[in-house]
């Protein structure tokens, strides 16, 4: 699975910079623009709070994972909308926890 | 880069079942419990979305991928309180984009 | 103005009872039930933040205070599926702010 | 209860201009911003989901209560902030409800 997010880097700079956004979900959100990839983020961010409030109750995890990668999947779109991709995010991640060594860093500034 | 996620699953595993609350960060969320992962998961979408709002204006992603870490970081925290991680948020995205194949299908219900 | 809100409880609590989903938006947010309705309650917050991103820039607060509205029709709706109305969220402004005194006595609990 | 957000208008007014970012915690959040102020906007709005879905499982509708006098508060800080207060919120409301009238007039544009 840990290519998952390259080859995904991929599809996301193809369909923003070639796809028709009549028949591409990524092209018509671009197309939109930013403030609609970010009403799709925030949305999907509630259903996600929602979903684990579900799943605390009935212990089904199914729909709270399929709404974190609508999360995860919506973050990418914006990111690729502002010239980034996940490499950027997996970087600072690595950053922050020095997956060189064993130590917690989380170097928290907040 | 692509196997960040994987190691950090493990960071995450280790903090939930054997760190102490006092002074691991991780812990201490897990010991707070759902609710309190759920609101960090809530503030830093928020924060993303200002913080895009703020990057469309100056050019500068700094802040966005800074804050996207934080939220793909707690919502990592929040899979892991409920038993997940995220393995199975790849899977849901090489599920939906077909990633052994070159074409887009979401297969989005919604 | 000071009405509005004793008015809407009343239209509020005719729909949630009488009204048919088909024909009326707030009896078809209770059928779909609070899931929906919270959802509603998510996106709103989240278009009255980009309106807001939006009105520092321009100085045109006519989408903020429309989304504001949305905002808080939304989460008038989930207080009538609770079975509460807007009362309760002014009783408890009054308490916190002393509003027979003048002093700000906020009692914030955090 | 009708006259409680007139009397709350005069009180964020008073704050915002002429209280001390040391002693009120109002005259603080307009001294760090409009980026803070919609960081607790999005906070609350998140609170008062998980308080709602708590409450649908055990019917007691007081955290929800007071998250969402916690939310409708903060808006009102944001509205205070770009110049507006409830008013506009209420003028809204009426103009879409036709508060004149009997009939739910909604005219949502989306």
């Amino acid at each position: 699975m840990s290519d998952v997010l390259s080859k995904l880097n991929d599809i996301l700079g193809e369909r923003k910079n070639n796809a028709d956004p009549e028949s591409s979900y990524v092209a018509s959100l671009h197309k939109k623009g930013l403030n609609k990839i970010l009403e799709k983020v925030g949305e999907e961010s509630v259903e996600v709070i929602i979903a684990a409030k579900d799943a605390e109750r009935s212990g089904d995890n199914s729909d709270v994972i399929y709404e974190t990668a609508d999360l995860w999947f919506h973050s990418l779109v914006m990111l690729s909308h502002l010239g980034e991709d996940s490499g950027a995010i997996l970087k600072e991640l690595a950053r922050r926890f020095d997956l060189s060594g064993l130590e917690e860093k989380e170097n928290r500034s907040k």
